[in-house]
């Protein structure tokens, strides 16, 4: 039976059950549901609230619990509802009664609230640090093509020759924009909304700024109706990877156009292209079309969330659990973009030849231009030999790779 | 190996396959893949083009396949990429050449469009018994609450007392237009795209019109390069999916707000309620507030697939591989959602009393009004009898439920 | 004064009139609206509940009324919030005392429905206009081009060549099922909302066949509150847009590449192109940017309305104002990208020289391809020779068309 | 003609020319464009790219064009496509030659992109403003109504009573929140990238640290084709602003709710309410309905613009011109809901007495509780009394407000 299923006469029809259960996803909160708890208890122990022994009880029952869930023995129960649920009925289980002391001064609003700022801080740096990687790649990928000029392309027409490390530069730097949202996302959401409770906070003597500092957030939340009913930090988690994604998404773009027959600028190897059954002469550069592709569920997964919040009367609504799925998805998302990048720009060579060949196509001579410009009476001669200075020195400029 | 892989040299990293591989979610089709398999089995065999033992050993291969999927025992690989190979190779593995021959004036390209198109007809015609139960359950609701009245409301502002099952009929008006665009948009899908082979059709003498009568569509579709590049059959399948969503979220918010303590209007029974661990006075309507907070994951999941679809030059391209996701989602969420609507009328009760003892505050009386704007001179006495007169006529058309 | 602004005692401030007004952008349905407010004078004029000379009065009036805003000498004012308040304001100016019956039976809350039903319905015919007149500029370009053949491409790779009429056939096969989607939409939304009032129907003897035969509808609706409460009909009517807008933006990347100098299969003619102020050789195709670049404000727009209607309480609240901007400025837009791909069809020519000797590249010869396949002991010879005679069915097949 | 027409023998014809401009949108520019060109002219003369007394006639010129249009007398002209243009072509039909040299070592792609960060930059103060002023307002509700008590709710259900003032307190955080997230977005765009011309720089020496500073920027940016075709900075602030939305459409909501008969908790002024034509007893809480309504447009107009870029290959697109409208859009919208809160929070009062009879309803005392859980054996008589003493303290502390 569930734990507030005592005083009804009814037993939860499957349906329902299966409609309203979280655990199928939420447990992927689980490590940061048993820190959250540990600190729970040490903060419950410290104040009087609870003796050491309990506490002793429940930090090696969770202990444990986190190994079953790790090897894989943990037996996830839908009639259990989420994550929070099945942790702590299973330490009753295996306990007993110290395991209902850990439920003191604190609901499960404020409980995945904690969970989820912890999990997304945690998850925040491994992005950032995926985003290095592919900084890195970008500037090998740079170093090792340090002489190619690219046709610099507007509009889909070529407008001015680049350094390809240039161009390269360009894509690091907006990935530095997206470390730098992370960064001040991270440091936004790092407050603790533990004690809040169901919405109302507790007349109990708890320590918030104990379990905050335990957990490494930097403060207590200040109220604790804004604790378990905003979800802006989600947003903005989200809103902080979808422009990772759209950045992804265009140099996906760019890519799988490099590597088709007409543009020609770069060759993937085999093991990070696939083929076709039927076209054997085919190499489709799949995993950068998918970056394309997949890119499309973050701003998806966004929609999902944004939706969903708005026009939510406060406090707490079960609207609200949808929060977790697109996260999950999206952060899944991003993580395999990231590395399917990485994988991509260790692995093409490109063409130099070929781009060499093709480069002057399109472009225009700077003295057919000036001259074509004094023709027409829009510039006299002495602007024209500015300008034929001016873009002797842009040629210089790229050469020189200034 | 894969399929496709003979003439790479490296293997293809796990990093692409795990961020390439669809059949973690692909092989939803299967039932379909292998109906279409056999249809194309049989067409190959009437044109002369498969012997009839070959076509024998496939059906019986194919057979097995289903059986074995559906007891668990089938080995889905993710090496194998999707459900189309998971399939084949495994075909080959059963019987050997003749499995190979399948592949035939056939493209995964076309194969893909023609399993989706099958298995969005089959979903519709769920959904649409779904909706019917639905309007029933409904139907029943309002039988049973026949004399009820409740307060017609704009803008969250009484305005005119209505008859319960009037507004309960106005939801099933809506469902109404729901099956309405279910039913186009299964028309307009239901054609075959089988012989459009990679994007270009085949020279084999196929007999494409054989294939779309032996799997219900209506014809084959006309061009071999909209067969395999449009989705737009999905975004209609997703919009028809939408509307359903919007009503019930809809109705769900009303039906939360109902079971309020302010609104008071119905009381769920237990077993459509959840509680709460910490407050056990509480019976929350959880199902029907995650109806309104699923349905923002049908949004999200129609503009995952809209922005994804958006600027892709013909013909097929691998981002289109994230057409099924959003889709297998939603379907599954909107199932749900109307399962859990069909549950919650069926277990609410209108507590007639309440309603009635409440009826009268924030409704006009018409003596008054009229009164009233006959002193503001925006009336003379003979319109104030005519509207007082009309106004008559509303009350006892509402009594007699007309 | 507002009509309904007798009984306040303050009068509305002006920060609420600008933020509520909604006649800057409702005045878009003033023709329906006027055509509405006659068919229900008639309406009432038939039944007795106005006279023949008030009904009279009104035609004279309304008439005038159009005649002046088609003119601009209409005098549109934001204090009378809506286009039905200003109309019928301006009418009671002009012709007094029977201006105010007008209003007898009818409530803003169906009026609206009815004027901007009528008002897809129209907008739904001057679409599928212009969806027939880019049809027929892109088989004119067909025709003009009959013997061109293109790289067919799948994966932004080369797959197999196709006639550029086969290729242009597709785009007006996804076209077509657009035309289809709007032709249900309109048929699903053709019914008469007259009649509903505020929500609650009227007790007053009105024809509501006459209203909806008069207007054209097919009938009158079912259920009051549907009518006054639902958006489904502009959900469904922005969906077959959106199909319309991923079709053309679609089309639109497919020329932007193909007039890049790397494709170089097309060359736009100069009044279709824009240069750059410091690029003089550049003739940038930004109609068809645009056309994508436009395309995602559709789509923007869909999920405005979506929100919006998200988890609305029956029935009328006035969020629902805001279901027609996004309308007006969506189906906007799409009327100058349909107009904009029709002079783009029309001033674009083929570079067939260069086309073809770019042809053989990346396209496999098909022996090679066999005695490739023979080699690694995946085909024997009967096969190699079966398959080369299927390449060479294709290619017939190509070169005649078919 | 057009600045770039010179070359093009046929005039760009009528229907281009209307769906390619941007005028009709970007004059909203004009005021960061002209201070642009300035700082621009300063630079160029400091650096002896340009004399002084050309400077001096720029100056005086650009200076006469903001007064022209500030008093409404600028002719602005569709066939000078946008902003850029309108101003430097008008400036050369003023002063003539002088007015050419401004467009030294700029194009419109990085001028577009220098008044657009300016733009928002400016915009974000006022936002901030705006925000801190319904921060004030909600205090001074707060202060009106130190010791009302209101039942807090979760799932739309009775929770626990809270203070008033706590409640309002919460959303005073949650606009906190958003004016960090502005802040932070406000710092992270407020780099200059002038210098960067059509997207690889310019060989003349310029000074683009010069630039910068005078502009207020903090640097110039790092990498030009990064400073030409991101639009990352536009998202995030974006971003910023549809927190702010969901924060409104959910105060919304529960105004809207607590001003309806069944909750009763508030009464707005009439001047803040609008009524119905033929229901005279209704104050419809309309600004309040709308705040929540055209929330759902900021979240449309994001998906606008993350739709746009998504694979957009670097660097300028033409597509790009589309960034404007929906945070132009957006942010008119946002700043008209915050007016409008404030409007609205100024001007409600809360009926104490209804609150209070109603209060406890729908809440448990304690006893009975406490009891309750006694008896069903999950409670000994110790941990009885504990709890009962914590529900005490929780009274006292909601009484004193802590």
């Amino acid at each position: 039976t569930k734990l507030w299923g005592g005083r009804f006469k009814e037993s939860v029809s499957e349906t329902v059950e299966r409609f309203t259960e979280s655990i199928s996803f939420d447990k992927e909160l689980y490590r940061q549901d048993i820190m959250g708890s540990k600190a729970h208890a040490n903060m419950l122990a410290k104040q009087g609230l609870m003796d050491n022994i309990d506490r002793d009880k429940i930090f090696e029952g969770l202990s444990e619990i986190e190994r079953l869930i790790e090897s894989g023995e943990f037996q996830w129960r839908a009639d259990r509802e989420d994550v929070h649920m099945n942790i702590e009925a299973t330490l009753t289980d295996m306990i007993g009664e110290p395991a209902k002391k850990l439920h003191t001064a604190r609901s499960r609003n404020d409980q995945v609230q904690a969970d989820f700022r912890l999990w997304c801080r945690d998850t925040i740096d491994r992005i950032v640090t995926c985003i290095i990687h592919l900084q890195v790649s970008l500037v090998t990928l740079a170093l090792k093509n340090e002489d190619v000029i690219i046709p610099g392309i507007t509009h889909m027409q070529r407008a001015q020759p680049v350094l390809l490390r240039h161009h390269l530069l360009g894509y690091i730097e907006q990935l530095e924009h997206d470390i730098g949202r992370l960064v001040d996302c991270r440091d936004r959401l790092n407050f603790c909304p533990l004690g809040a409770c169901a919405l109302a906070g507790t007349g109990l003597p708890i320590d918030r700024f104990m379990t905050a500092e335990e957990l490494g957030f930097s403060a207590p939340m200040r109220n604790s109706i804004d604790a378990v009913s905003d979800r802006d930090f989600v947003m903005e988690f989200l809103s902080a990877n979808y422009t990772i994604a759209e950045h992804l998404s265009r140099f996906g773009e760019e890519w799988v156009l490099w590597a088709s027959e007409e543009f020609g600028f770069i060759t993937p190897t085999d093991c990070i292209s696939t083929g076709s059954s039927i076209m054997p002469q085919k190499e489709n550069p799949d995993p950068m079309e998918l970056v394309g592709g997949k890119s499309a569920r973050v701003i998806g997964g966004l929609v999902t969330l944004l939706t969903m919040c708005k026009g939510l009367p406060l406090s707490y609504n079960r609207d609200l659990q949808e929060d977790k799925e697109p996260v999950f998805d999206s952060i899944n998302i991003i993580l395999k973009m990231l590395e399917a990048s990485i994988k991509f720009a260790h692995n093409i060579s490109f063409n130099k030849e070929r781009i060499y060949k093709a480069l002057p196509a399109g472009h225009l001579d700077a003295t057919t231009l000036a001259d074509y410009l004094v023709k027409k009476g829009q510039m006299d001669n002495s602007d024209r030999d500015k300008i034929l200075e001016g873009l002797g020195e842009i040629e210089r400029l790229i050469e020189s790779g200034e």
